[in-house]
C-alpha cells in the first residue's frame, strides 16, 4: 500500500511527501482529449469503466501517491432531483436555478441510487490502481448552493450571495439539505473504498470574514464534525480569499488546502499546526519555464520542509493548456528535494 | 470647498466622513440608463457634456463628497494606439491583444492628445458641481496589461500570468510603458482640476506576495513615488487578495483602498496607520434589506472610529442590480453615525 498521502493527513513521517493534483485527470492530457473526443463529460462520469480509467491515466503516467474519483462538482445534485445539462464548450450547468425559498422546498432528500455510478467507479479504479488510494470529493453546501442559484460558475456570485443575505431560513434550509447531502454522498464514497475525502468549497473566497461566520462556518462545522466519525481523513479546500483562512480551519478537516494567493509558510502558521497542509503552488507556474516551475516548488518545499503533514498540490485545479512534461518535471523535482532531505 | 476628501486622505479630523462609491454614475442609475439608451458607452466617455453629466448626477442626487471622471478603464489605451471596441452586451475591448514582445515594441508613447476630452470633462464637471472635488484615475500596469494581453475581462488571466512569468524582459517594457503612460494621463487629469486621483489594480489579487515583489511592485513603487511629487492625494486601490495588503501598502499611495473580503479594522492595522483607508462595504450588501445594510455599514464605521483617515465606501463597484434608494439610506446611516460620535 502506497500509505504517503494517509500518513501525511494524520502529520506522520514519510518516504517522501505525497504529490497528487487537482485535476490530473483533465484536459491537459492528451489520453482524456482522446476519449472527449468520443464521449462528452457526463457520459465519462456516468460510466465507471471510463471514469475509473480516465482518473488512472495520470497516477500511472506521472507516478502519483493519489487518485480521485473522476465526477463533476454537479453530480451529486442529481441525486436531489436537479438536472444538469451540458453548454456548448463542455461545461455542465443547472437547468433550472434556485430563484425563491420555494424553489428550495423543492429539493429532494440526496437519493444515493441516482449516483450509483460514483461507487461502481470507485471500486472499478481500486482494481486499476491496485496500492494508490482513492480520493473521494464533494462540492462544499456553498459553493453547490451558487451552481444551484446562478446556474453555472458566475464571476461576481452576485445572486448567490443576494439569496444567502435576504432568504433568510430559506438560506439555512438549503445549507442544512446541501450538508445532509454531502454527508450521504461522502459516506457511501468511503463505504466504497475512498480512502481520503476532499471537499471543495472553490467559490466561498467571495465572502468576508464575518460572512463566513454568520452564513457558512455553523454549516461546515456540522459537516466536517459528523463526517469526522468515520476515520477517514478530511481535506478541507478553499480558494480565494486568505483572510478567512483561520475561521476555515476552525470549521474542521484533517488537512487544509490553500490556493497559491498566500505564502505557503504562513499559511499552515495561520491553519495551526495541529492540521496538515495541502498545496500551493500557482497553477500558472505550470505554463512557465523548468527553472521558473523548479524556483517557485522549491520555495514551497522549502517552506513546509519543517514537520511532517504537508501534501504537495496545485493552489487550484491544472489548467488545460499545461505541457503534460511539465507535470512530469514538478514530480520529479518534489521527489529529489525530498531524497535529498 | 467640500474638503472631506482631502482632509481625510491626510489624515486630518473632518465634520463627517467623507463618502463616495465606485461606480456611482452607473447602470443601477435610471438617469444613467436613459442616456445609455440613445449612447454606448464609448460615446459618452468622449462626450464632455455626457461624461460630466453622469458623474455629477450621483453627487447631487445623495450628497455624495467626491465625484469621479466618467471614463473607462481602458480609455487612456487609446492614446497608446491601441483600438477599443464594444462587444454586444456593451463591454469594452481590446481588438488586437497582446500575443509577443513584438506586439509590446508597437505599443505607441502616450499622447495625451488623443484622449484630451477626458479634460474637458474634468472642467465641465468642475463647472457643474463647483465645491465638491474631482477624482481622476488610471488602472494600473498590471490590470491595463490584463486587458492589453486578454483583450477583455477574464476570470483566470492565465495569459496575463504566463505572458508575466515567461516573458521576461518584455514583461518589464510593458509594465515600464503602461506605467509612463499612467504617470501621464494621471498628470494631465490634475492639470485639468482632478483634485484626488484614484489607481486601480482591479486584477492583481489573482498573484501571491512573491510574484507581486518581483513583478508589480518596482513598478507601482515607481508610478506612485513619481506621482507623489505632485502634491496630489493618491488612492491606491486593489481587490482580490487580502494577503498581498502590506506589500501593495509599501508600494506607496497615501490612501490604500481595500475590498470587502478582508475586516476593515485589521485590513487597518496591516496597511499601516500612517495611511489612509478607503473601504470596504461589500457590494452584495445593497442588494439586502435596509436592517442588514444598516448592520454591515455601522460595523465599518465603529472598527474606523478611533482616528481620522478614513473614506466610506464599497469594497468595489456599485452593482447594477442596486436599488438607488439603498444607496440613499446607505449615505444617511454614514452621516447619521458620525453625527452622534
Amino acid at each position: 500500500m502506497n500509505d504517503r498521502l494517509l500518513r501525511a493527513c494524520r502529520r506522520e513521517k514519510t518516504d517522501t511527501r505525497p504529490v497528487w493534483f487537482m485535476r490530473q485527470a483533465g484536459r491537459y492530457l492528451p489520453e482524456y482529449r482522446r476519449i472527449r473526443e468520443k464521449y462528452d463529460l457526463l457520459t465519462i462520469c456516468r460510466t465507471p469503466e471510463l471514469a475509473a480509467e480516465v482518473a488512472a491515466t495520470p497516477v500511472e503516467k506521472f507516478g502519483l501517491d493519489a487518485a480521485i474519483v473522476f465526477a463533476d462538482l454537479l453530480t451529486p445534485l442529481e441525486g436531489m432531483g436537479i438536472t444538469i445539462k451540458l453548454i456548448e464548450n463542455g461545461g455542465p450547468f443547472v437547468d433550472e436555478p434556485i430563484k425563491s425559498p420555494q424553489d428550495v422546498k423543492r429539493l429532494k432528500r440526496f437519493e444515493p441510487d441516482a449516483v450509483a455510478y460514483v461507487c461502481d467507479s470507485i471500486r472499478m479504479l481500486s482494481g486499476l490502481l491496485g496500492d494508490v488510494p482513492i480520493i473521494g470529493f464533494c462540492g462544499a453546501p456553498f459553493t453547490l448552493a451558487s451552481y444551484l442559484i446562478e446556474g453555472r460558475a458566475s464571476r461576481d456570485l452576485i445572486e448567490t450571495r443576494r439569496f444567502m443575505l435576504t432568504a433568510g431560513e430559506a438560506w439555512r434550509e438549503l445549507m442544512d439539505k446541501l450538508t445532509d447531502m454531502a454527508l450521504e454522498y461522502l459516506k457511501m464514497q468511503i463505504k466504497a473504498g475512498a480512502r481520503v475525502v476532499q471537499i471543495f468549497d472553490s467559490w466561498v473566497g467571495c465572502l468576508n470574514p464575518s460572512q463566513y461566520t454568520t452564513y457558512i462556518l455553523p454549516h461546515m462545522r456540522r459537516l466536517l464534525d459528523q463526517l469526522s466519525t468515520h476515520n477517514t481523513p478530511i481535506i478541507h479546500f478553499t480558494t480565494g480569499n486568505p483572510a478567512l483562512l483561520s475561521a476555515i480551519s476552525s470549521a474542521g478537516g484533517h488537512v487544509i488546502s490553500v490556493d497559491w494567493r498566500i505564502d505557503i509558510g504562513e499559511a499552515w502558521r495561520v491553519v495551526g499546526y495541529d492540521k496538515a497542509i495541502q498545496g500551493n503552488l500557482d497553477p500558472a507556474i505550470l505554463l512557465a519555464s523548468p527553472a521558473t516551475i523548479k524556483q517557485a516548488a522549491e520555495e514551497i518545499l522549502r517552506k513546509t520542509a519543517d514537520r511532517p503533514g504537508h501534501i504537495f498540490n496545485l493552489g487550484h485545479g491544472i489548467h488545460p493548456a499545461t505541457p503534460p512534461e511539465n507535470v512530469k518535471l514538478l514530480v520529479g523535482i518534489v521527489r529529489e528535494f525530498d531524497a535529498n532531505c
